[in-house]
């Protein structure tokens, strides 16, 4: 069952409650995110995510992130397209309330509802094609390797405990309007998996783009973006590159983070 | 039909049949090849191709090389392979003979079969799990872009006039043994649809690398190695990059080619 947060818990009462939270001011994306960096702070990924689907967004749109975590992805990408409607789904409560919390901060409970619920129920939950972006930073890892603890919130987030790839491009087909954008970042390795199984759910795969540590590094990320309905045919990007060889972030991870940040 | 040319054709009378044909010493791998520049010569492709398929093949292994033009593959990994069994099937008759006549120049007759047929009636003229390694360098473009010539020999070898990439693909499942390795180069826009057929066919994507014309670039080309009836896990491989931004081939690429054909 969903439940909407609709309740204010102040940020000393989190901090009693562990005393791991973190109060993360963001200037150069104007927001600010409350993070557990025992349990789960974001990553490079979900602002690649960001990045890569914010030119996308329109006015007014209905966009949805599943399995949000702490909000970070439609916060940023809020940041820069105020004037649309985010709804973003997270399992897991801990993670939901610190969501909440963040939006509430930021003065943005008009823009961004968190909902916590399962994937696996939103085509039972949401309309079918009520939305024109998804996006989604899904558990990258098979949950085969070891027995994963169902209550560690970070096997959660990266393994695929309690939903699947699958799961996650079902939902997002569901709520995908014809013509709509699913945007995703995961791991090259599940590179074949992820085109199989989104064209298994009409979404075509037109857009990708691998992330490299290095230059001359193998990928450990890509970026993908798929439309529903679409023909087949897949614009592959240049490769991004995170670091210059001298290990200092590249002009375009500096663009990406807003440049006085990083530097 | 298949025809399987065992008819000597000296260079001289080739001539005689078109002034355009050409022998082309290709010295740093001691083989030499007859080609047609205005209808068909081997690109940088056929030479990466060859070259990431070469190091999976093992002591009297049944190769096949599907499309094979004017048997450049199969001359190529003979050139690294001595003791394997390459068979290469080609539909037009003009590069079928080309590719026997180079063969009979290498004195290779005893390794390569040159074999003129459909790719599409494989699955009926050879019997199943019979290979263990097949490669092809198929027609790229999709034949739906203008009416193609169906005699035209260009047409034929980039376009899917006489088969797609579906034919290929099933062609090769059907020839190799369980754990049999098929290895392909395409254009990354193809990208999706390859996964999803590959796997369709019982062919797992395992290894892929994009090809690069600069570092800066989209890349133009992708390698991509399949594994018959294995598990999903793909290894993205770093991308290949072909020139150096002062446009000279880069070491890889010389040493792909052998360092003193390039320098």
């Amino acid at each position: 069952m969903f439940i909407l947060f609709i309740s204010f818990i102040p940020v000393f009462l989190v901090q009693i409650m562990d005393n791991d939270f973190r109060l993360d001011e963001l200037s150069q994306w104007g927001i600010k995110i409350l993070q557990s960096p025992k349990k789960f702070c974001f990553g490079i990924d979900a602002v690649l995510l960001a990045d890569y689907a914010k030119n996308s967004i329109r006015k007014n749109q209905k966009i949805f992130d599943l399995g949000t975590g702490t909000g970070i992805i439609p916060l940023l990408m809020c940041a820069s397209n105020k004037d649309a409607d985010y709804t973003a789904i997270e399992i897991q409560e801990e993670s939901a309330l610190m969501a909440q919390k963040s939006v509430e901060l930021n003065n943005l409970q008009d823009k961004i509802k968190i909902i916590q619920g399962d994937i696996k129920d939103i085509p039972l939950k949401f309309p079918a094609n009520c939305a024109k972006i998804v996006t989604s930073n899904p558990p990258y890892m098979i949950n085969e390797h070891g027995k994963q603890n169902p209550s560690d919130c970070k096997a959660i987030a990266r393994h695929e405990v309690l939903c699947n790839l699958e799961d996650v491009v079902k939902a997002a087909s569901h709520l995908l309007a014809s013509e709509g954008h699913f945007f995703m970042i995961h791991r090259p390795f599940r590179l074949s998996e992820i085109f199989v199984i989104l064209t298994k759910y009409k979404l075509e795969p037109k857009r990708m783009r691998l992330v490299l540590p290095h230059a001359d590094e193998e990928p450990n990320l890509v970026l993908i973006e798929a439309v529903k309905g679409a023909r087949p045919r897949i614009t592959v990007e240049k490769p991004l590159i995170v670091r210059n060889s001298d290990g200092s972030y590249t002009e375009e991870i500096d663009l990406i983070y807003g440049r006085k940040y990083i530097k």
